[in-house]
């Protein structure tokens, strides 16, 4: 389900309940449960559900079967899932995910994993009866009393846990692709098969930073900031200094970093709707030959701001420093020249952003320079020393349990990117802001960052007037769209907007028509 | 799938075809594709693959998709799915997750996806053709050509990547119930939705460590040894030491931990095969005021041995020092007293050993004592330090982006272990590892460690002779079930056997044929 792709999506997503049909099987549910949970679905009924009942040939419905559905489809008994589809067809409801089946028995649970259904409940009246429904692996067990409340808290259309256009600066909507890839195989990661998924995953993302296979890649689990944490203890020797170029929260966040590991910092800094400026970073490595490495954001996700990542690194590398660049939210979607050619030497990103993967893995791209680098830092943590991840890895091995469902989930997201190719990905990125720049524009709310230094996914836009930020969000959030707050100082007077992930333009134009309906001054009453 | 419950399911697993059905549309392929499909799928025939054409009411099926074709099934055009549920049932497959549809169009991309099938490929002989697919959300995008390749290596008898019988400790078989909630709804980590699965989440754990509600829980993107490593930072009050009692690799791996980040450690050591002694810690205590906290890990799985974690607790409460428990491989299988009662003060743990979740989740359950404690040890970390997230849970936010896709993992294993009941879980561990001690003693292996001091999971055994560990695991990977290196030194004479996950005592007593055939000298050539 997840691509937003209409512009009616979100509100279609925001209102749908979750399961359309419940099912049960004649024959399988105590007399007692059937009354019980006749009671408890009167809710769903009229929330929209149909419940059918399954009956096999040689069955005869009982009276509380009949009462508790609105149809009754013949089929063969549980664990065959015909009775199921045959009850779809007879109520319409093309789409096995929209099916619910309610089991008391193991034969009903397979029933319902072998239909695909989307939920798989299993009933039990008596604590002792959840044990022997484990092993027929329902999503939920609950008491037939219950019902009414699981069918509000997980199925209903009211449900408050529910897919949403999430237009936060990533987790993002992310595809039914991925999304199936995530529950992938158990997987032992000692074992080849888990080598060959990371070897496949690093030699993906070598070719989306378009580098040579000189580069190495260490994959952390972890959020992007693991990632950002690992670069920056790697980046400056003992004695030695580290840039830090600092125009918003996440450059802050690593001169955080390096000052709790003890690496001394030096800043260049500047406002957060300002580009870092390099010629600035050249001086401030003239001034100081102390310093080892220089880090800079890529894209600063406080504001949408873009910094010349290219620029830096190249009066770095005159002066003989490494950089580390932070593209946790950049890398798939902005413009990056091939590394290997641009002085860049450590690159962070994370699985959950604009590589529309999953969160819970991170990595790091690093250059032969860097990786000779690593070996002259003393570790000062053991999850954090990327040496020891190298060296496992030229044993193809991993030193530690790897996120393995975010991995599954990230090489589907590369295989996605190859398909759609980088530079639709970055076309689609690009059209998507151009679009928000222009709707917003003729709201009179112009994006914070000036134009040539925005990037192609977040905008910050200042609040409208007689609008609290939290009266902003939820009013979206009613219609199905998730915007994210400013940071800091700017929580107060500016809101933010990020499309990022499996998101169409049509879909921000249904996010522009719901903004539009949220800011209008409220109607004056009739009389 | 996953949950090993029969004797022959690793064999069944290991033979299987993960998609025994695939259809196609009438109307939907190019003649050209149908030609070139149906000699790719040749070998698929071969290894027992069905193939079905969908053929809507008004369509005449073409010479092309007859040959590609075993059955024709009536059925709706797609996007409906009904066609190919009557194709499941002409040929006998019972289960859409053995069913593939493979499609040239959207429409019949989204009958997959209604359909629930295993596998949903779409078809490109252009390259161009792949972006116009992607919004379909195939599982994976192919050229007609290359069908062989794709079946051979994603969905045959034969494929490397699958599941199987995980004997290794951690990541562990765990349930659909698991694997499905993974793939839950996208979502920001800063809206309420999120802030409720945490809570409920924490609750349970706190539940299942039978601690009272004034303990904190630190939930981390990262495995377990960043949750250790988070906590091994929060011990020790600047200018005092860690005590880390160490008879394995991760008791080493504690050690090396403080002492990377400056933190001074004294050691209590015994051999791998000897718990710690609780007097030694005791006089070590006396000895040496300066120390702060105590470090111990419960389940040493270097060789599956329990350490006196209460003991050893008491001994420090009773000195005013706090207590570490690294619970990795321990929390939810072992016998732990209500913690609050015990002296410790923090327990780490993760999501994917004997929790039943998966991996890419770890967390720290924390005394009031240890919160205190954390306030008094300035961090030498951003991404562990435990004070930040602390402050961020009473604003009821994350710091950084959670690994979501472990976390909804988490909550359904910790769901699906209330179902179980605790008691009844460790009765489960405890039966398994008995049938194995029993199996391997009538064979002459006797596990390492002394019966007293075995863990309820783990089996360190002698290299039985005549045979490599490589040569071991190999046979037995071939039969499904994938056993464990020994660490270090004993890699070469040890191997280990691990019973973490969904796996019942009968899917053991497989594995154990499995082992005697594994390890019988081959027969004579017959003359």
């Amino acid at each position: 389900m997840p691509w937003a792709e209409h512009r009616d999506t979100a509100q279609q997503w925001a209102r749908d309940r979750a399961i359309a049909l419940w099912a049960v099987f004649s024959g399988d549910l105590a007399e007692a449960d059937l009354l019980s949970l006749r009671e408890s679905a009167a809710a769903s009924w009229e929330d929209g559900a149909a419940w059918a009942l399954i009956l096999p040939p040689d069955r005869v419905a009982s009276a509380a079967e009949l009462d508790l559905s609105s149809i009754i489809s013949l089929g063969p008994a549980a664990p065959a899932p015909f009775g199921l589809f045959a009850a779809m067809q007879q109520v319409g409801v093309e789409d096995v995910r929209q099916l619910g089946v309610i089991g008391a028995t193991r034969a009903v649970l397979d029933a319902a994993h072998r239909a695909g259904a989307g939920a798989v409940v299993g009933l039990a009246a008596m604590p002792e009866a959840r044990l022997t429904l484990v092993a027929g692996q329902p999503d939920v067990v609950v008491a037939p009393w219950d019902f009414a409340a699981l069918d509000a808290k997980r199925y209903a259309s009211a449900r408050a846990h529910r897919e949403r256009v999430l237009l936060n600066p990533g987790p993002a909507v992310v595809s039914d692709r991925v999304h199936r890839a995530v529950s992938g195989p158990d997987l032992c990661h000692r074992e080849p098969e888990y080598s060959e998924i990371l070897e496949t995953v690093r030699a993906k993302l070598l070719a989306v930073a378009g580098v040579p296979d000189d580069w190495a890649m260490v994959m952390l689990a972890g959020s992007g900031t693991a990632a950002l944490e690992a670069m920056t203890g790697a980046a400056a020797r003992p004695g030695r200094k580290l840039l830090v170029c600092q125009n918003g929260i996440y450059g802050e966040r690593v001169a955080t970093v390096a000052r709790r590991l003890g690496t001394p910092v030096v800043m260049v800094m500047a406002d957060d709707l300002t580009p870092i400026d390099p010629a600035m970073v050249a001086s401030a490595l003239d001034a100081d030959p102390e310093i080892d490495a220089v880090a800079v954001i890529h894209h600063e996700t406080t504001t949408g701001l873009l910094n010349p990542v290219v620029e830096i690194a190249a009066a770095a590398r005159q002066r003989g420093v490494l950089t580390l660049v932070d593209a946790i939210s950049s890398l798939g979607a902005e413009d990056l020249p091939p590394l290997a050619e641009t002085g860049i030497d450590f690159l962070a990103s994370t699985s959950n952003k604009c590589l529309h993967g999953l969160p819970g893995a991170a990595f790091i791209l690093i250059s032969p320079r860097g990786q000779a680098r690593i070996a002259d830092v003393p570790p000062r943590s053991l999850y954090f020393d990327l040496g020891n991840y190298l060296r496992a890895q030229e044993k193809r091995t991993v030193p530690f349990t790897p996120s393995i469902p975010a991995l599954y989930g990230l090489l589907a997201a590369l295989e996605e990117l190859g398909d759609e190719g980088l530079a639709n990905r970055q076309g689609l990125y690009q059209a998507r802001v151009d679009y928000l720049d222009g709707a917003f524009t003729e709201m009179g709310l112009a994006a914070r960052v000036a134009p040539g230094h925005r990037s192609r996914s977040v905008r910050s836009f200042p609040l409208p007037e007689g609008i609290t930020y939290d009266e902003l969000h939820d009013r979206l959030k009613a219609d199905g769209y998730i915007i994210y707050a400013g940071l800091g100082d700017a929580a107060q007077t500016t809101f933010r907007v990020c499309a990022l992930g499996a998101l169409t333009v049509e879909a921000l134009e249904g996010f522009v028509d719901a903004f539009e309906q949220a800011v209008a001054p409220a109607p004056a009453l009739s009389v």
